[in-house]
C-alpha cells in the first residue's frame, strides 16, 4: 500500500458516514503530519443521493453506484456504513472480493457473521477493521489488541451502551421513571425512535461479543451470552440500592473463573460506589479490563453519536493504511467456546430481591424459610413502614453470594406464597473485581 | 522481521527487566496466540550477574556482555531498562546503530535527548518505542498515536505520578500531613528512598514533554514546562479544599489554546468533584484527553510497578515484532514549539490564596485592596475562628478567573503587609475542559 496517498470509499452516507467524511475532508492535513499519510475521500455511494448532510462532499464523489466504487481499483480502503446485518452483509463480502480492506462500525454484523467475514477477509488478504463497533470513541478494540497484548486477561466490565446509561444515571439522580427518562433520552437523541436493541441489553451483547472473543480467544455468538435488559427497573429499586450505598448500572460483563470456564453475561448490575464504574454517567461509556500484568485498567469516552463514532472509524482507516492492521486483524487464533462456557447457573454473586408481600403476621417467617431451604443467607433487610391500599409493602431482601440456579428455585418458590402478591424482582449485586497483579 | 519467531534481549535486569523477562518466558504462548508471532528472550545483559531476581531465567542467557548482544544479528529487539541519562543514551545509540530496533521505559532519557535518538532511529530505518514511558500499563502512547489519530487534540490533563497521587490520596482520605503521608509511601513501596524527582513534579513533567509533543505535533523540552510539586502542601489546604468541594491532584496539564498557543505546566491543582479525574485515587494514574471529534476520553490504570510497567514493554515488543511500529514511530512530524509556547503567566485560571494573617481591624480591607488594585475579582472566602497562639489566622480566598501574571503581583504585595505573616500560599483552581464535540 502506498505509503504516500491513500483513497478511501465509503458505502452509506447516513449520519456516522457524514461525520467519517467531515474528518477525511477537514483534517487531511494534519492526519498527514501525524501519520505521513494522506487520506483522500474519492467515493461515497448511498441510494440517498440528495438529501442534505451536515458536510459538503465535492461535485461528483457522491452517486448510488457500489459497483463503480468496487471496480474502482484507486481505493484501497472503504468503510462500510450502511448497518443491519442482511445487505452490509453482502456489501462487506464484495468489498474484500475486490481486494479492498473493510472498515465497519457494523457490530450487530459482525456479533451474528462475524467469523464468515473474517475467513472472507483471510482468503482475499484483506482485513476488516472495527474499533468503531465498540464504545465509539474509546480506542477500546485496540486497547485489547495491543496494549495489553502481553496480558492474560481475566475479565472486562463494561457500560458498553450509552442510551441504557442515559436512562439509569436520570432515574438516579433526578428520582424519576423508567418511561420519563426513556421519554426524555429520546428528546436528546441519546435512545432512538424504537430503542428496544439498547434498552433489552441486545446491543450491549454484539459488543460484549466482540470485545470477548479478542480478550479470551473464543469464538463467540450471541447464543453464548446470557443478556437481561432495563426494561423492567423501577425506580424504587434504584432508590432501595442507592440507600444502600449501591449505583445501578447495565454490566456487560466477561469473566474467566478460576477453573478456565468464561462467563458471558449482560444485565442490570448494582455496584458500589467506590468502582470507577458507579461513577460513569449520562451517555458515556466506560469498560474496565484486568490482566495479568497491568491489573485494572478502564477506558472512558462517548460511546456513541455522529463524531465519536466517525472519530474511531477514521482511526481504522489510518491504521490500515498504514499497513498496521493486516497482521493483527487477521492473526488471532480462537477456539471453539463448547465446552469452556460456563452457564449463568453456575454464577456466583450476590442477589438484591424485591417481594411486593402482604402486611400480615408469618410472611417473613415463610420467605425466611423457602430461602433457608435453599441455603441461601440473607445479608440485609430493608422494609419500609409505607403500605398501598392493599395492604401491600415492598420488602427488599440482600442475600450473601450464592448461585443464580438456587436463588432462581428459591423465587419461584417464593412467587407461590399468598403473601407474595407480584413476581419477585431481582437485580445482581456485583463486585467488580480487586485490582490484583500476578507477580 | 519474521513472522513467526522473534529473539528479544533485554539490557538492564532490575524490576522492570525481572517482569518483562518473567512475561516474555511465561506467556510466550498466550502471545503467539492472539499475534501470531513467538516471542523469544534470547540475552539479558546487566553488570549484576548473581543477584536474586523475582523470576528464572534459562541457563546461559544472562551475563554482563553488551557487545555479544549488540554483535549477535539474531536478535531483532533489545529492551533498554536500565534507567538514567547518560548510560542509557550510549546503550540505545548501540542499539540503534547494531540495526536494532529499541524498547524503552526511560522518560527521562526521551525528554531529555529524545530527539537526537529519534534522528538516530531514523536514520538506521530502526525505531525505538516507548508506551511504557508514560503511564506504565496504560496504553496513552498507542492512543494519542492511533485511537485518537483523526483527532485534532486540544487538552490533555493526567494524573500522571502515581507517588505523588498516592501521597495526596492518603493526606485527604487521612487527613494526615504531608510528611506521614509520604512515610506511609515509602514504606509501601509507593515512594522511592529519595522521593525528590516525584514530589517535585520533575516526573510528572517528563511524561508531559512525552505525550504533549505527540498530541499537539511540536518538539517539546523539559524547559518548556511549567513545574510545581506537592512538597509544600499542607493538610490544611487539602482540609479547606474539600470543604468548597475540591480534590486536590497534581495535574499535568498540555493545551491548545484559542489563539493556537500551547500551554505546558505541571502544578497540585483544585478540580471539581464531579471530574472523572477527582476520582482518581491512590498509585492510580489516569489522562483525559479532549479531540475535536471523539470529545473527552479517560485512560485509567497503574502507573507504575514491575508488572505494569512491564505489560506496557511487552505490548511494544509485541507491536514491534509485528512490523507495526515502523511506520508510526517515525512518521510524525514535529514542529518547533517556539513562539506557538504560552507564557505560564498569560495563564487565566481561578485562584485559591492562603494567608496567615494577624487577627486585627483592617487586615481584610489592606487584602481587597490589594486584590482591587490588580483587578481581582474575589470568589469566595474562608475565616474559620481559630487562632494560634500568635493571634494569627488561616484566611482562604478563592478568585474569580484571572492571569497568573496578575496574581503573582498581588501575591507579591501581600507578602509587604504587616498583617500577613508568611508567605502567601497559592493553588490553582483548574476547570477541567467540558466534553465538547465540534461537529
Amino acid at each position: 500500500m502506498s505509503k504516500n496517498k491513500v483513497k478511501i470509499g465509503l458505502v452509506g452516507f447516513g449520519v456516522v458516514g457524514s461525520g467519517v467524511a467531515k474528518i477525511l475532508l477537514e483534517n487531511a492535513d494534519s492526519i498527514e503530519k501525524r501519520t505521513g499519510i494522506h487520506l483522500e475521500l474519492s467515493r461515497i455511494v448511498d441510494l440517498d443521493t440528495t438529501s442534505k448532510r451536515p458536510v459538503e462532499v465535492p461535485k461528483g464523489i457522491l452517486n448510488d453506484d457500489l459497483d463503480a466504487l468496487l471496480n474502482d481499483d484507486s481505493i484501497q480502503i472503504v468503510a462500510e456504513l450502511v448497518g443491519g446485518t442482511t445487505v452490509a452483509k453482502d456489501i462487506q463480502l464484495k468489498i474484500l472480493r475486490s481486494g479492498k480492506h473493510v472498515v465497519t462500525a457494523n457490530k450487530a454484523l459482525l456479533a451474528k457473521h462475524g467469523n464468515e467475514l473474517y475467513a472472507e477477509a483471510k482468503k482475499n488478504n484483506r482485513c476488516i477493521a472495527f474499533e468503531a463497533s465498540c464504545c465509539g470513541g474509546i480506542p477500546i478494540v485496540s486497547a485489547i489488541r495491543t496494549g495489553l497484548a502481553a496480558n492474560n486477561i481475566s475479565a472486562i466490565y463494561g457500560i458498553v451502551n450509552g442510551t441504557c446509561n442515559y436512562i439509569l444515571s436520570s432515574m438516579t439522580s433526578n428520582d424519576e421513571d423508567f418511561a420519563v427518562a426513556l421519554k426524555q433520552a429520546q428528546e436528546k437523541g441519546y435512545a432512538e425512535a424504537d430503542p428496544t436493541l439498547d434498552i433489552n441489553g441486545g446491543d450491549s451483547a454484539h459488543k460484549l461479543a466482540i470485545l470477548a472473543a479478542m480478550a479470551f480467544g473464543y469464538d463467540i455468538s450471541l447464543d453464548n451470552i446470557f443478556i437481561e435488559g432495563i426494561e423492567d427497573i423501577s425506580i424504587d429499586d434504584i432508590r432501595y440500592g442507592k440507600e444502600m450505598g449501591y449505583a445501578l448500572k447495565l454490566l456487560a460483563i466477561g469473566e474467566r473463573n478460576d477453573s478456565g470456564k468464561i462467563s458471558l453475561r449482560v444485565h442490570p448490575s448494582f455496584i458500589g460506589l467506590s468502582s470507577p464504574l458507579a461513577r460513569v454517567d449520562g451517555p458515556f461509556n466506560a469498560v474496565s479490563i484486568f490482566g495479568h500484568a497491568v491489573g485494572q485498567t478502564m477506558y472512558y469516552g462517548r460511546g456513541a453519536g455522529m463524531m465519536p463514532t466517525a472519530s474511531a472509524v477514521v482511526a481504522d482507516i489510518i491504521e490500515v493504511a498504514m499497513g498496521n492492521s493486516m497482521a493483527l486483524f487477521n492473526s488471532q487464533k480462537t477456539d471453539p467456546l463448547d465446552s469452556s462456557l460456563d452457564s449463568i447457573d453456575n454464577l456466583i454473586c450476590r442477589f438484591y430481591i424485591r417481594l411486593m408481600v402482604t402486611d400480615a403476621p408469618g410472611t417473613f417467617a415463610m420467605i425466611g424459610k423457602i430461602l433457608a431451604d435453599h441455603d441461601i443467607s440473607i445479608s440485609g433487610i430493608l422494609q419500609h413502614e409505607a403500605h398501598d391500599e392493599n395492604n401491600t409493602v415492598p420488602a427488599i431482601i440482600t442475600t450473601h453470594p450464592n448461585r443464580q440456579a438456587n436463588v432462581t428455585k428459591a423465587l419461584a418458590d417464593m412467587e407461590k406464597l399468598d403473601a407474595v402478591q407480584s413476581k419477585p424482582f431481582c437485580i445482581r449485586i456485583v463486585d467488580v473485581p480487586e485490582d490484583r497483579i500476578d507477580d
